[in-house]
């Protein structure tokens, strides 16, 4: 006889905790035609389970993949509980990706049914005749004639609900059962899925959420900018449920004066997103005269924050930024940057100072260094290791994948570099792997100088990341040209058009004469950083 | 192959995170012989990791019990994650109880090992030739002839520590194993254990701390006055290890001037308790002419909040109460008042008015309200019916019990009669089991009844709670005298002595020539507290 309830930890209960208890707690959210609707989480539970009915109705199956390519909108938000809260999964796709990735990622997932904003209903047309397991697309909105022409057999998303009687309810299911999918761009190779569980995600929920996390309560009024095609929303949409917070949710046009708006219009209290988009809002701050009164925090991720900004948010507008670390396989909370007790007494250019790094692992994680051999390393702020963490929401093996993503012991390698000190302040120093991150997305340098030494007039080459105000980094390649070639930096790009994503092609090309190699033969990739790593600071 | 990694909840792994990411964070102990120790989160884990070892040294197995009868101190903490680190299961005896429960729990928890702080060797030593299974009776201390010569075989804590070699390991345990126990005192008849399992602790710690919860950080110093005898401190150990808080633990003296001493010099900011014990504290405060400068807020439970209280403490000392609501039977926290964002705009005498019930239910519980039928009552914030809750840290079958305590359909029947608001805000408005609360514990009225009517002047009794300044609540007995006699007060307060725990003997005994019985035949309790619940209120 157990002498305590056990209940299994699911996604539904989130959202029947929020539709019982924060029933009338707004939801805003800006559509993708501009136009503002205001619900509720009532409604939303409500539409969440009329929406897990008609899928079982369209004949998904516990764990079919059901995918999204969609803003931060209130469809998507009854998506993300519907179709988990349903039993089946949620996989949610970064739609800036290169048409081959995105047919790589829904063709890996063998996703069934694919929702859309009507933002995409072009690329997906065009995407169609590659796409093969999906069985329903469905439109985020009421009928619409223009993009039914365009995909055939289209529903809609609005009709599919307004067609289920309302006496559905939450099954019970195992919390061991797959909640959710995202793919990682990867650094190398097609991007990899990491499918979540209930269990996991709704730990990450409770443990993300402590008072030195997100600490997201139902007093707050919450604007995600961080999309919901992206590691979770970093678990924006449960933690609010889990706590009844008001939510925002902007939409399509994520600008400075479009944010600066909701903000004062709705009375925002908190927000989440990547550096780029304070910088953003900073300037619209800046030409708009607003104060951003209501405003009182906001948590940052995605790359590294410039030292600036915490002061004059702090300073000019009386918020606080918070600054947090993760991955897409980390749910995505790996370590939060909040004081201690003893951290009081510093005068507040000191707490600017130590709240630049990427702050402490919350209960739940566990992070460590280790060298090239796996041995562990002193946490003494000095020494710097490969980062690894574990916990109760890591990955363990990537969607598909036959072998663990994890080192013998346990561990998930980041493929980050880092410092972490005595008392747990962790700071990110370098990568182990040498890739690029731009607005959030990883760029892998391994394909990048595949395709520019495959240039006939290339004889080496390497990419680096440089720094950039808008993108936070971008790539460069610095190439030493044949003997006897003059090769000119629009015949290296172009040679990279349709070799790869757009947004992945490189901004420079700079020629040397000879790469810096190492004593082991590798390109010594720090010199080059050092030494170019500013070229398109002045031009972003 | 998973795709998410999976570690078992543990209570180890709290005191493990707070060992290694808040090692140096201070915990401050008032020792029992009134001395104050200053430890820190890195050596109670060591002491915890010693301990259990030194458990499985003494012959402990897995799940075997081992009982504490202490204050608030720092062996107490480590005792709470040895214990349970180790495999064992930590029971929690209240110290205060009659010598004839504190005998009936230990032989029905079955305890192995007996920790106790020195204030308690008497009591034990006379307790001894009754107690049944304990094996080893540990004082929580060093070497102490004095109590040597009073309990045979005495083992002494410090030294049991010392011979540890100090390399033990937190085995892994599987979350569903029992961590810990705790009787409560029950209805009717012999008390009744509630066996916590690692897995319902662990949420309760994450559930709890919600930032409309208990909302403890690393920036704060916690002073828990609650008893760690009492429904697991309402979580304070686990949770101040979860997050990294600073720890002040009060040992034995609870009055005003303790507590103010305690909350000034340590610069306390949070604070946990009682009503009782915030009125000795606003007293004390007055007279002192502290200001309490460094509590921000307290939590209030286990009875009703008086209604100036909120204003007192905001108004002169700029303390928050946050009132919460819960049972042994549910790990304890059941609800807690965090205003929702609509409230924002209240005036304080609203807010104040609002925060007097006991709240809402945070993610992890639920409740409900149903008729003498089990038909589920209106949310309407009027209709009053039983109070019943489900969730992941809720009892579900009380210690060696061989049925459980759930209703038919999975709910556990609080024993209070409540209202619930459209907003899920919980006021208990009576009780459905008819009982009294004194001090934190239950006093059966049906057994004071039985006591009283075996009296031989007397024909029929009732046994009411009066209110009291000091604790809350105390028996008063509403007496019919047999026809002809005229028995006086204290030939019936002397007829309880040796029937039942001296804390439990009414405080008063009223003669009236008939009592009010119903239509059903029941006696019309209600009106008797209404006629003479005041009866206690201007002696206390």
């Amino acid at each position: 006889m157990p002498s305590m309830m056990t209940q299994p930890l699911t996604i539904s209960s989130l959202v029947r905790h929020a539709g019982q208890y924060h029933g009338q707690t707004q939801i805003v959210s800006v559509e993708t035609d501009g136009s503002t609707t205001r619900t509720n989480w009532s409604e939303v539970e409500h539409n969440a389970l009329r929406l897990a009915s008609a899928l079982g109705r369209l004949g998904c199956e516990t764990s079919d993949r059901c995918a999204t390519i969609a803003w931060n909108n209130r469809r998507h938000l009854e998506i993300y509980f519907g179709v988990a809260g349903g039993g089946y999964v949620c996989h949610t796709i970064n739609p800036r990706l290169f048409p081959e990735q995105l047919i790589y990622i829904m063709n890996h997932a063998g996703d069934k049914v694919l929702f859309l904003d009507s933002t995409f209903v072009p690329a997906v047309a065009a995407l169609r005749p590659q796409l093969k397991t999906i069985e329903h697309y469905v439109l985020m909105g009421g009928r619409d004639e223009e993009a039914a022409a365009q995909i055939e057999g289209l529903l809609f998303y609005d009709e599919l609900l307004a067609a289920e009687p309302g006496d559905f309810e939450w099954p019970e299911l195992d919390e061991m059962l797959p909640s959710s999918l995202c793919y990682t761009s990867g650094t190398t190779g097609n991007p990899k899925g990491v499918q979540y569980l209930h269990r996991t995600t709704v730990l990450h929920t409770l443990g993300a959420n402590q008072p030195d996390g997100l600490a997201l309560s139902a007093k707050d009024i919450m604007l995600p900018v961080v999309p919901m095609f992206h590691a979770n929303a970093w678990g924006i949409p449960y933690i609010t449920a889990a706590v009844g917070s008001s939510l925002v949710l902007p939409g399509p046009n994520l600008d400075g004066h479009s944010l600066v708006r909701l903000i004062d219009e709705e009375k925002v209290t908190m927000s989440a997103g990547v550096p780029t988009i304070w910088m953003g809002l900073l300037q619209a701050l800046e030409e708009t005269g607003s104060k951003a009164e209501s405003l009182t925090r906001s948590m940052v991720g995605g790359s590294a924050l410039p030292s600036s900004m915490i002061p004059e948010f702090r300073d000019k507008y009386g918020v606080e930024l918070i600054h947090g670390w993760g991955m897409t396989e980390t749910s995505p909370l790996g370590s939060l940057n909040q004081l201690l007790a003893k951290h009081h007494s510093l005068g507040p250019e000191e707490q600017a100072k130590l709240r630049e790094g990427q702050g402490r692992p919350p209960f739940g994680v566990e992070l460590r260094l280790v060298d090239e051999d796996g041995n562990r390393l002193a946490e003494d702020g000095q020494t710097q290791g490969n980062l690894q963490i574990r916990g109760h929401w890591i990955v363990d093996t990537y969607f598909g994948a036959e072998t663990t993503a994890l080192t013998g012991d346990g561990w998930f390698d980041t493929g980050d570099v880092a410092t972490i000190d005595a008392d747990g302040y962790m700071i990110i120093r370098d990568r182990s792997k040498d890739i690029i991150k731009s607005g959030g997305e990883w760029i892998s340098t391994v394909e990048l100088e595949d395709i520019a030494i495959s240039h006939p007039d290339v004889a080496n080459a390497a990419a680096i990341a440089a720094r950039h105000r808008k993108w936070d980094e971008r790539p460069v390649i610095i190439a030493v040209p044949q003997a006897g070639k003059e090769p000119d930096k629009q015949s290296i790009l172009q040679h990279f058009e349709g070799r790869i994503a757009k947004w992945q092609i490189p901004d420079d090309v700079i020629f040397v004469s000879e790469l810096p190699i190492g004593g082991t033969g590798k390109i010594l990739k720090h010199k080059l950083r050092t030494e170019y790593g500013d070229v398109l600071w002045d031009a972003g």
